[in-house]
């Protein structure tokens, strides 16, 4: 299945090379008017500018759990990284004063030899590299080098990324496999894709030798968790938990804590892209095999336990205790889009955008002031999105990935651009060839299947033009200047890849089909056996409480779905919702007993259904994803 | 619905009064050749013997969770009780020497107060009665009572009892509304049944009191555990959990910890049966229908969570995670028990039987040497029995029961016999207007459905013979003397009543048709939507991994049930297993996508049942109680 032969490296559009429209910029919109700063707003309400600034006595513990304070300058990291973001979409001198100063803070807080991390500093002085096992150290190194990276390129300010670079350099003096260096790594995946993304930015090799030394020593023997534990007097661990439990490129079956294994596969996507290392590629595409497969939600959430907050067994998929965590499938979109990097492949980018809308978005709320952490399949009524977290992990996340989610939509090669995701959008590329055009893509996408590009050149140029057919759209229909193409030709992997001479004005036509589509899990999914889930287009929908009444498990659906209304809800940003002729068990009259020899009689009822990632957006209830199917 | 006018009491039948055979008989041996000496066996291993003997220097804490320790007492009481049954059946020298050892320890360790406690006494010296609420103390000498009196009803030797009488004097001057009393109560129901049973065997007034100053006192404002916390500093609790939140007879709903619940409730119908207090049995009444109609597992286990161990909404019965602890079910047994007290109702009975069967019966295996706490509908292969458990309350408590359970298959009244239970038996009877004769009952009941009474009468006498006629048993038919008699007309409450002058050698004849019953829930049930179980007479059956193959969930069990064949299981006691046609869903070749658009191709397939009860004693592996259901 494997291309080996395909060298072709694609690069994502900057962030700022893509400006959005339709429901997706909505969602920027609202990240730029009230995410942005909600995220500051609560991370200076738990204290946690104390916690950097040394001008104030060092605040040890707030009453917060500590393992969760111990990450707090990755939350620092991933707000300043979203506030990078919205800058393109919509400067905010304020916004960007406040990451100033706590950028200003960091600059004081960092040691002369470079080091900086606020727990260390200021909690836990003397401990530093004592627990890279358990302490996110390095971690939160990764997520302020990516903070730093965002916010140079968002505003052209040096300073945060000089402060991560001194960072970096003394890390890479003190990791490795010299005498004097610690040959470990972090129990928390995360510096890796970050020294990519810094390497990247200052084309400095260095930091790109030291995410691959880090991916390469992973999991080798001797153990370095298990010789640092003996040193600190710890028990030892259970290294699945943090995948570190055989050299990465054995490692055949997705295991353990799931952000952590979604940025560990990130970061050797990365690298396997970098260096163009087939062996890792391998390692990955089993992984994602193995991933999609056999542990993955339909919403794109993966990781269903909360004991460990991850992966469990093979088919193990509950559904009202789903975890499945906003970062995640964060990770999860981080992954796909990475593994693109070697060429287009539906594969993919079927699944990027699958957790895109139905894994991570659910994370962020429509005013994008809540936000969920786990995210369960089905609700008696008590789940609801919180004003903050005790692990404010998942907010700064989703917030970054849609505040930059043009990036993931376009990616350039050579001479090739390839389309991964849809939406009404503007891409400014510039091809390695030297071509340099706008991309005009109109469409009200993800609600109607009607896809038109518009090309904008100053001169006409030759490239490739690969359009994603997704694996849904059977009966996609292609058009190029109003001239059908015949898709079984021109699509590979998944794409419709339409080389030609483009001149100013060109325009393509892509028709997706957006039938409403019964999903059947495989019968080794016990949870969802005798239940069928609806998608359209890439949207999984769900019923809620404050449209169809209590006890929604009592919804059968029909085995044929004819007259299927699509409704457009003006309330929740224009979205689709679909209105179905279902039947409903009759609870009412069910009688006394709680269990008797009939079944319960079926009446002809009306349902609604809502896009998964909009629920509990409106009233407060029940809300149920996998229905009773007709047999 | 309540019949007030109905004043005659029914008592139990001395354990003593009942001999067994058939399959209940066989579980009582298991009990008298393994259980009775396992449970001292495990009681001496873990140190609970060095824990009551004061030549022994007091051990505390082995490394064994404390709040267990605590309630060691009972279970020491509880074990006992089940040795004392057991003689009955199968006289044993050196059990009854085991047990008088104990109870010698035991009068060494009693106070001269009459105060007897280990855990006080030896661990945590100087703290008796700071903590009613959570230390188990008053639970701990019920437990006592109740084994002290079976062993002198067994043995006649009354060393036991003495110093449970002299403990019960002490708490009988200790608690009250006097002011130099301590109102309190416990914060673990069960003092309260075990004083009314010591009250029937001493005639001692004063004993049952004292239980009904427990129950009355229980809930009422300003509360006990309020104060209590707050004179000894501990944080408040919910009330809920141990059914202190409203005095008894003000409690609507069975919340809180189940176990708790059941005892309290037992002994609130023992105290409306003594005292004839119809405002209890109105009380009673109301939690029952709450019970029975909307937080009951088909199994009768009942408390479906683990983190309280008890109760949680109306309508919430997970499956896989259901909790129904042996005990709780144990405990559903007694109280349906005494709900009979006021005379015979299959509304009690059907339930005692079900609860019985299907929720206490499974906790002990069929060499009667491992035990189930939890038991859950559903496993995907990891459940499995304990040698012994951290709180080994269970394995004592469904030994108790088993062992003591022809007590609870008959009733006596003035001039009145009821059989609540069925299975072979022979019952020594003595009514208070004289009559005195031997019921002798031939059936293989539970497995099939004839069932032959003949009595045994030095001369004929007139009394009611009422034999129960299960909800589930429409088409039963009855004769006497080979008359067949119309059931319409003498059944009440579900009860057939049969009132005549009987002579030596009378024969009634009752049949119950064991039709295979589809049981389907209430549609409020969300995790049971869509899916049937199966009963046959009282018995639950279940699906296991043994007989079927994996993935049981994709079993489809067909609308109709024609061509049900029943086996005789040689290795489960001849247990009967049922052999069905159904459907399965073809996961073998439903290909490599986890999700798709077509459901699984179905195939025809044979799937054995066998009674739940009996599940995991065979080869490990998957178990199912609701099954798929054609819709």
């Amino acid at each position: 299945m494997t291309n080996f032969t395909k060298m072709t490296q694609f690069r994502p559009l900057p962030v700022s090379g893509v400006t959005l429209g339709g429901y997706l910029g909505e969602r920027q919109d609202a990240i730029c008017n009230s995410t942005a700063a909600v995220l500051l707003d609560r991370c200076v309400e738990v204290g946690m500018i104390d916690r950097i600034d040394v001008s104030v006595e060092a605040p040890l513990f707030h009453g917060h759990p500590a393992t969760a304070e111990m990450f707090w300058d990755s939350d620092f990291g991933k707000s300043i990284e979203t506030i990078a973001y919205s800058l393109y979409r919509r400067p905010n001198l304020e916004l960007e004063a406040r990451a100033d100063r706590i950028i200003d803070l960091y600059e004081k807080l960092q040691q002369p030899d470079g080091y900086l991390n606020s727990w260390f500093q200021r909690v836990q002085p003397g401990k530093r590299w004592t627990n890279l096992r358990d302490t996110h150290e390095l971690y939160c190194a990764g997520h302020l080098i990516e903070g730093a990276v965002a916010y140079y390129q968002a505003t052209g300010k040096r300073k945060f990324l000089d402060i991560m670079c001194r960072y970096a350099d003394y890390l890479a003096i003190l990791f490795g496999r010299g005498p004097e260096q610690i040959r470990g790594y972090c129990g928390h995946e995360e510096i890796e894709l970050a020294l990519v993304k810094l390497a990247r930015v200052t084309e400095e090799r260095k930091y790109l030798d030291l995410a691959k030394y880090f991916i390469d020593e992973r999991g080798q023997q001797p153990h370095f968790f298990d010789l640092e534990a003996q040193r600190t007097d710890r028990d030892p661990a259970v290294y699945e938990y943090n995948q570190s439990h055989q050299p990465v490129r054995e490692q055949k079956k997705v295991v353990g804590h799931a952000v952590r294994a979604m940025y560990l596969y990130s970061g050797m996507a990365d690298i396997a892209t970098e260096f163009n290392d087939d062996s890792l590629t391998a390692a990955l595409e089993t992984l994602w095999d193995d991933l999609t497969t056999k542990q993955i939600y339909v919403t794109g959430g993966v990781g269903p336990a909360a004991s460990n907050e991850g992966f469990t067994d093979h088919y193990d998929l509950p559904n009202d205790t789903a975890y499945a965590e906003t970062c995640a499938s964060v990770g999860l979109v981080f992954w796909a889009s990475r593994m693109l990097g070697r060429g287009p492949n539906r594969r993919y980018a079927d699944i990027m955008e699958q957790a895109l809308y139905n894994g991570a978005l659910p994370g962020l709320s429509i005013d994008g002031r809540t936000f969920f952490y786990d995210n369960p399949l089905e609700s008696t009524g008590k789940h609801h999105r919180w004003n903050w977290h005790p692990c404010p992990c998942c907010p700064p996340n989703i917030a970054r990935l849609v505040a930059s989610i043009g990036s993931y939509m376009y990616a350039v090669a050579e001479d090739e651009i390839a389309v991964h995701l849809y939406g009404e959008s503007v891409a400014r590329l510039k091809l390695a060839n030297g071509a340099e055009f706008e991309l005009r893509q109109e469409t009200n996408y993800p609600w109607e299947g009607a896809i038109a590009f518009t090309t904008r050149l100053a001169r006409s140029a030759r490239f490739s033009l690969s359009l994603r057919v997704p694996e849904w759209a059977e009966d996609a229909t292609l058009s190029v200047n109003g001239t059908m193409v015949d898709l079984s030709a021109v699509v590979s992997d998944g794409y419709a890849r339409i080389e030609r001479e483009w001149a100013d004005g060109d325009r393509v036509d892509l028709e997706l089909p957006l039938e409403l589509r019964p999903q059947y899990a495989n019968p080794k999914i016990r949870q969802d056996a005798g239940r069928v889930a609806l998608m359209r287009g890439p949207i999984v929908y769900c019923v809620e409480e404050t449209d169809n009444g209590e006890d929604l498990n009592a919804i059968v659906l029909p085995r044929e779905l004819p007259g299927a209304e699509a409704v457009v809800l003006e309330d929740l940003k224009d979205a689709v919702a679909i209105d179905l002729a279902v039947e409903r068990e009759d609870a009412a009259n069910w009688g006394k007993a709680l269990y008797r020899q009939a079944p319960a009689e079926r009446r002809p009822a009306k349902a609604r259904f809502v896009p998964y990632h909009l629920w509990d957006n409106r009233a407060p209830g029940e809300m149920l994803v996998w229905m009773q199917s007709h047999k």
